[in-house]
């Protein structure tokens, strides 16, 4: 079977929309139609062949790793699905045999390989995955956001890794990921949610998703802004840094109240310089670093968020593009004004 | 009433051993006469007059923190305590009332002020402190390490923050605080209690407090010979962080596992280095800033493990001065060679 | 100083309103000026002279718990409190010196007295209460609700022992405890919050409060209903049975999810029959004993959720009288056909 | 290929020793040469055609599901196991798929079926297990209680499902899963731990187990016993029910301390009458219902404990027979005088 596809096929900036034969499907794999995909910012230095990406990936790739679609074909030895089930794809395929995967935390597993990345991925019309990568959706009702479920919930993990209802909570970056955290903070009774971006267009978005308070990181001032936002001069309950920039997480530290909780997602390119006494230890804190979603707890919970509409992530789905305008798409994203949301592909 | 008392009388290095009036006892209070004495690693900078003292100090200051000893005199508002009981003292003046203090974290109380730093000491045949800072003991089987229940209590709370069952512990750093967090560690059911530390003298000492192995940080490959005594080449469960060089605050990060726990106790005198996102945040980690102990939770589990004999602290007490000999008491405990555990003082 | 309060002379039905000295203040002490009151469930016995009361209570004694006012006079050992500051009162006198008290468990205090029960109350003009019960207001902006606050913190402590968000959540029983944890459940992130109710007049609060679905317990099928509801054939998330029925304890724990929480807050009159095997043990569940609210961590809560508004206890405060008319309002509260919500009384 | 194995061929006391042909290994299953077997407290209606067997098991049957065995062939879609490796099997078949298992709680699986009961178990020479139900060890050094990590499991779990690092235990009753329990418990730094039992042969085992006391039920004033061994007037800090009687649970509620755990994990063959508002509510305890073990967060922690030597089991393996003399090893296990601990079978 042939499909259309975002093919990595040699080193440089760019990517091709090609034909190519459909992945071939192992006894413990299901086939995918693809209904929709979403970039992250984790495809920028895949497509950029920047970063990481050229030490790490084997071409040629179809890459892309958040994606949701119909059941085609089941392995012979999976269980619980069926041509036809619908499903969103988490895009972490853990050993399943290791400490961490028998010990609830999958998502850190030693042996862990990512879709998109270290197999094929679903910027395609078709895709397999691993039956135990695959979240059966209960009914359709969730079929426009099923590619926007693993970004969501690596905001659900970030923000709920410990609880926030009644507490204040601070948000740093305003990216897709930070604006989903908007959002699960305030559907889970965090009072008040206050958001730190530099981009004005996606400051607008995050009002749009419920922060009580959106700041400029560029004002003067700002931690004092950002503790009288958060009703305390003591500091904030709550911090989610989801940024990955060295001077938000340093405010992160700063802005946190002693006792408090911190959770690490933002991914800095470079080490940082942290004020270990005075920050962490005469704080007494707590970091949580956090990466991926707790398998499957936090699908779990995503799902009950999305289908109660105590979360609502239209104002986030900025931009929609066909699979073959993908360039465009990767444009959007990278421009240097953040002009956008998240971004969809449509095969 | 006069009694005799080490107190730091003027700016520069060391201390007097002085004649002078003992404190007066205000309604909330409570007079000791102490019965030991101990020295803290934070009251080195005092005697030298160096770090943070002599920013922070009103000279003069009868110093001294860890004590125990008999009530002599209750203030008039106090409740509970009588003349003749024996108690420990918490250093840590909570206030009482802000945030932290009504929410199970007085360790962190927004208005901290510490007995021996910010208020009269007991490197002293006498002290008043706060009612409210006294641990009653219920009977006189304790009275020997009464004065090491406040520096326990810091292992105590810095090991169980989270549960060691059946995990591996490493523990880095073996001043008295790192003897002590061993000796909780195998009393808590950690397996194995690994231990890293410089000096040959601690890490006998270390061995006698129970670590099943005592690694020299020095020695090639230390992070290989931690995985391989901790029994996973895939890290270590939980590292406990006692000596704040910034050498072991990297092997803490580099030499736990995946989704393990790191505890920060040991205070670095500047800032630090961090991979955040190779160390914290892919490898999904907890890290706790650990200072005090919860009041009075740590209290009560500490006289818990030493009335049982679950701790032994014998090994650890390789000094006992008298009052008047503290010259001699500091200069073992700051030599190079580090040929001491814990130093006590006899009034 | 002579008062107005509303007070139990003798044995038998009903209370006197009498002019009668206001309390003397001791030095832990301080005085209010009361400006709301509200009358619990458990003020019924003592006004009926039924139950538990008739054993426990030394009369004569002004009754009355849940209540609030300006501080008019301070006791000379408090510290924390002014003349004018605003108060709502913890009725539970926790003695702070026990094994509970110390470890973060005092509204399980072993020596506990409870205002307007073992000690005077706050049916009055003026009550003294000891400063550690006192909470002081931020501002004006919760005066109106400030004798709910303790009620609600039973309902803010029953329902988040265990977080919600995104958990089905089943309130059993909608008196005014039940009214408030469906707002609490609601302001937390649950999804969907069911409530079971007999009486028609509560079953229409219980929608005011923002429950999804509210049942009639007598209804045909009612588990099955419940469970319908809560959208799931396996069973309930998370059932806060605030009745004291021992049908709706049944139903309770039949209508609990494997591996779910129970929260038992309702007291019933009787000895219950379980199925221990069958409901506790083969179902892996945990079940909670909830009395009082956590001190002070409770009230924090409660405060946050009040004041962002994340909670509107208007539709649940059916009835106001003045204090003079209290015979009025026991009678509301106590009619058989239960068409009250939260009865609240004027001094 | 044929075997022996103890069959319940039919309805009525006693079972079979028969040859048979070896369970067929299906593509997701692994085929076990059992080393070791050991007999659960729940053989005992299978064995006697008692309780729940007549109504439940479908004949002939090969029971027993404490077992453990050599790999002699790995189904085609099973991975991680090969030939020769030393397993240990979970005998909960949990489905993988509900919500339970997919949240962290597949002991409470929806769809559980149970090795030995639904489906054919290890009292034979060969078995097979679904692979997901087998834990690997990593050496030989567990071979000769592979068999008892299974129920040890249930005794781990019902012990740690909370911390009791310095807490005091009581243990009630002393079957094997009790014997198990004092040893986890003491390995765990529980301080003391309590045991009671009305059989004179288990007290003594108990003593070996390491219980700090042991006591008779029988014995007048048993609460204040109890009491006083665990070293405070205001109860215990954790109760494990272990045996299922009536009287015991009862204990249970009235020894454990305000704000105390209690876990229930001993099955009562019939309901029972709680003082739910005196015992649960007002004491504002958690009652944990054990069934199973955490898969396989509790293997790890057993096989960590035990291959410490933290535990050992060697007193409470009493009697060891080989297959054929089942009916011997089932008189043992089922005597009223109860001269026994765990029995294990040799094929």
């Amino acid at each position: 079977m042939t499909m259309k596809a975002i093919c990595k096929i040699k080193a440089g900036v760019g990517a091709q929309y090609v034909d190519c034969e459909a992945p071939r499907l192992k006894p413990d794999e299901i086939l995918l139609k693809v209904y929709r995909s979403s970039i992250c910012g984790s495809d920028l230095p895949i497509y950029y062949w920047s970063s990481w990406a050229p030490q790490r990936l084997k071409l040629p790739l179809v890459f892309g790793h958040e994606f949701c679609g119909e059941v085609e074909e089941v392995g012979s030895s999976t269980r619980g699905f069926a041509r036809g089930d619908f499903v969103s794809v988490e895009s972490h395929i853990y050993c399943g045999l290791c400490y961490q995967c028998q010990n609830g935390q999958r998502h850190v597993c030693k042996n862990m390989k990512i879709i998109g990345v270290d197999a094929p991925g679903g910027f395609s019309q078709y895709a397999v995955v691993p039956a135990r990568c695959a979240w059966k959706h209960s009914d359709s009702s969730l079929k426009e956001v099923g590619s926007l479920m693993e970004p969501l919930g690596n905001a659900v993990y970030a923000v709920l890794v410990e609880e926030v209802v009644s507490r204040s909570v601070l948000v740093l970056g305003c990216g897709p990921q930070g604006l989903f955290a908007i959002a699960v903070a305030k559907a889970s009774g965090a009072k008040p949610v206050v958001a730190v971006e530099a981009s004005g267009y996606r400051r607008k978005l995050a009002e749009k998703m419920g922060a009580d308070a959106v700041l400029d990181p560029s004002s003067p001032d700002i931690l004092k802004k950002i503790l009288k936002a958060c009703g305390s001069a003591d500091g904030v309950d709550t911090v989610i840094e989801m940024s990955g920039s060295p001077k938000a997480v340093e405010l992160a530290l700063k802005s946190v109240r002693n006792g408090g909780r911190v959770t690490a997602f933002g991914i800095p390119s470079e080490k940082l310089t942290i004020d270990w006494a005075e920050d962490v230890i005469f704080k007494g804190i707590r970091i949580y670093g956090i990466v991926g979603r707790e398998i499957f707890q936090t699908w779990y919970k995503t799902e009950s968020l999305l289908k109660s509409k105590a979360i609502d992530l239209t104002p986030s789905m900025t931009h929609t593009f066909s699979l073959k305008e993908f360039d465009k798409a990767f444009h959007v994203l990278s421009s240097p004004e953040k002009k956008c949301g998240k971004v969809l592909l449509v095969p």
